[in-house]
């Protein structure tokens, strides 16, 4: 199955807001996010489920996503938020989702340096902090199947709104 | 400096040439690569120099790149043939280039496995092949200005032409 992580869009300065969870996307951040969305979907992209980080920004990226057409369902989850733990995520993988997931496509929204290391300990087993994920930046990742996706996975995309949008 | 590593476009099958050297782009490996030309030069990517493959197939994909505007020098390198060493590059590039490169970029036109080995070489210190770079596809790096590039750079774009065409 394929398996995007999306980082959320430019959001507003965090000095302006209480809770960092509350920070929404800027103007900008929603135009960039918007173009990228478009783009993806015009070039075939659909997503089956898109899971969501509950900060604001993340939901905020969703909801765009959402809008342009690239999925029906999108649901929040917990484990995205920052430092969020990945077993979590795996855990919903093997007992909801990967058995019936051949051929689907899967997308989560959330926080920088979380996809990028997720990314990195599903393709080469460890994080290293090596991928650049700008914001409104999407990574894409073959996942096998029938196993844990840990060092078993291929990365075949990686781009940011200068290369998408 | 940046380094891009691009993928010759779709060839002609091996049966029909007696040396594989000599196997040349088809009409629709031809217009998909002058597709991604025409995109990463209307987003702004520009190469200071060239380096390509001597193989018909690669210099014919330089050819493109250099057309829609991409460089306007172009060179033959033979460690980028398949197979090619990558430490014979590494000696040209710490010669002849990293020590004016600075805000430099340098594109390298070749085949697969070997680029998707060397990016991961560069980026993580050792090639797993989990690299999925189609033909006419691009994979971008930072690679740092003073030092070797082996496990020191970032990847920041990892695309082809279902993303860029």
């Amino acid at each position: 199955m394929e398996l995007y992580l999306i980082r959320h869009g430019i959001a507003a300065l965090r000095e302006n807001y209480a809770k960092d969870e509350e920070r929404p996307l800027t103007d900008k951040g929603r135009q960039k996010t918007a173009k990228v969305a478009k783009q993806l979907h015009a070039r075939g992209l659909r997503f089956d489920l898109i899971l969501t980080s509950p900060l604001v920004r993340a939901r905020e990226t969703a909801t765009i996503l959402q809008d342009a057409g690239l999925a029906s369902h999108v649901e929040e989850f917990a484990a995205l938020a920052p430092d969020g733990n990945i077993a979590t995520w795996l855990g919903w993988l093997e007992q909801r989702w990967q058995q019936e997931a051949r051929d689907k496509s899967l997308a989560l929204v959330g926080h920088q340096p979380d996809l990028g290391n997720w990314a990195e300990t599903f393709v080469w087993g460890e994080a290293q902090e090596k991928l650049v994920l700008k914001k409104a930046g999407i990574i894409g990742i073959n996942i096998p199947d029938t196993q844990s996706p840990i060092g078993q996975s291929e990365l075949f995309l990686l781009s940011s709104p200068k290369w998408l949008a």
